[in-house]
């Protein structure tokens, strides 16, 4: 029984599992009346009979159009001639800050309680720049770039972030003891923005202190900035302080407010169209997708539907050492609403 | 009572707390009766008035001549002009392999029991190859070198360390999906090495991943080896697995045998020179020195002792919230020999 107008948003399932948590969603997302309307994408990996390609101009149309869009695992194959599709929808889109909560999870016990943090990590520069060369045989360089443009946006996005949500502190995560000029750019632009921002403490972390400080104590964390390739290794371990990518969400922001919110686990080749896979990751991350559109309640319902479901645990799939099948527990999150 | 004649090692305090931290090491090697004979020079950030040097050639030629050292911190300082005199000693002495033994100590409670792992570093390239310029106002970059010798040689390092140690398992860890040719120049290395030592496992792990396993299970690793950034990063990651920077070995290795070991832990500048500091982490650096130099019954009685002072917790200094001084502490492990 909804009343307002649905919201479009896009829908990429992905590779491997993808399809199937993808169905999941779209079911629970329907069981709790949701007010979204699908518009499915195939991006992958493989090339889709349909449309002989890997990626169409539709499948971005869309997510330009539709500002909103949930994209599930896609595969980087290494070595096999074209870019990851998670970096071309990046670029393409100019998807210039990934953004990515991590709290502990109430009934998912880990080594850590009370994590809180969330890392904003800037998405478009940086080791990513694809220009690598050999210089001569058996000497190889890469390219890191770091631009005042792309520093600033992030450094801006992550101090808006802060305040709207009510944070009260930033750190730039950096090596400019080592890279003065690269990350010393990206530290000046942080310190600009900061000045902007004198409700919000900031501070200068180096990242392997930063790493050591993490295991060792999260608390001592509230928002992290950092450039791109220091932002895709915090962000994998502080999702694994709370348990893994399967309960991380992950959201690419764009200009003009395109919001990408992303699954971080893989594509699970091997379990693929068995109905073997754990169908909470992708939910979750339609979750942080419906807190993005300020649709909380919603979010909230389904969440809580989640977490009751693995903290009841009566499905575990087989990467929790069960049997359960992905559909059996996508009707137990879809009982539990 | 020691009847061999004694070995010849350097020994730089560095600075900050590093004079007092070097002076229990000598305290501690001489109630134990350890065969060495220090050969001290100073190499610090401030300009020694004796020499009117940071770092003089005699210090150099001195490790070159022992082939073996042990070094207390030296501070980065940031955009200072000049460079880390921890990167300048790994430079001029080709210390092309930076090892880290990590394990849980007894009496030292973290969140994790057992960890028991090696992580093996590229010391000389990657990141910080110091070329980096403006290519235009906002524009910066940093070049990230591999070559197939530095890797090549700390591939055969890790899997000659691992077959000597009993280790059963090598991890290469790196980010090739992203950057293919340097990252790929360097996990080519390893598995030509790889293929000399059939009895070890060999396996290749994405950076990003790694971090994220390593907090939920360090039990999953054994032998890493690396890159110099991610070296970087994850042994300081697993050093904070059990207890942080102050227990944690790390040794230098050159052409030719040479090992300068050395603390990770920072200068501490606020404390320096008021017999504040901890001394547990040079001390614990000179045994797996003397570990190194294959003294096992001086390494394991000096160890024991360090780790029943601990344990006992008699003489808390100020990082572990106490009072006590520096000469207490090192003065209790005296006693414990
Ligand atoms: C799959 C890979 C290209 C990607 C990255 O390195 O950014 C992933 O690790 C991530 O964090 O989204
Ligand atoms: C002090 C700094 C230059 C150094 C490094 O980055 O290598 C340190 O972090 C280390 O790990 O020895």
């Amino acid at each position: 029984s909804v009343s307002s107008t649905p919201i479009r948003a896009t829908l990429f399932p992905g590779d491997g599992i993808g399809p199937e948590i993808a169905e999941s969603v779209k079911q629970i997302f329907k069981a709790a009346d949701v007010p979204i309307e699908w518009e499915e994408h195939y991006v992958g990996t493989e090339i889709d009979p349909r449309t002989q390609s890997f990626l169409t101009w539709e499948s971005l149309e869309s997510v330009r159009q539709n500002r909103v869009g949930l994209k599930g695992p896609m595969a980087t194959p290494i070595g096999k001639g074209h870019r990851s599709l998670n970096l071309t929808l990046r670029k393409e889109l100019n998807l210039y800050a990934n953004v990515r909560p991590c709290y502990s999870l109430p009934g998912y016990k880990t080594r850590y309680d009370n994590v809180n943090l969330i890392t904003i990590r800037e998405n478009t520069e940086g080791e990513y720049s694809g220009l690598e060369h050999q210089v001569v045989r058996g000497v190889v360089e890469s390219l890191k770039i770091i631009t005042r443009q792309a520093s600033l946006r992030v450094a801006e996005y992550a101090f808006h972030y802060a305040k709207e949500h009510g944070r009260e502190r930033v750190s730039a995560i950096h090596k400019a003891n080592i890279m003065q000029k690269t990350d010393g750019l990206f530290l000046k632009c942080c310190r600009e923005v900061a000045e902007k921002y004198p409700d919000i403490k900031y501070e200068e972390v180096v990242i392997d202190n930063c790493c050591m400080m993490l295991v060792k104590n999260p608390a001592l964390f509230d928002v992290l900035v950092m450039p791109n390739l220091y932002g895709d290794i915090i962000s994998d371990l502080c999702a694994g302080l709370v348990g893994g990518l399967g309960l991380t969400p992950s959201c690419n922001i764009g200009e003009g407010g395109i919001a990408l919110a992303e699954s971080i686990h893989g594509s699970a080749p091997d379990i693929a169209g068995k109905n073997l896979a754990n169908p909470t990751a992708l939910p979750m991350i339609g979750v942080s997708m419906l807190r993005h559109l300020n649709i909380h309640d919603k979010a909230d319902h389904i969440q809580n539907a989640i977490l009751n479901t693995i903290a009841e645990g009566r499905y575990p799939t087989a990467d929790l050492g069960g049997k359960a099948k992905t559909t059996e527990f996508t009707n137990a999150i879809i009982d539990h609403l």
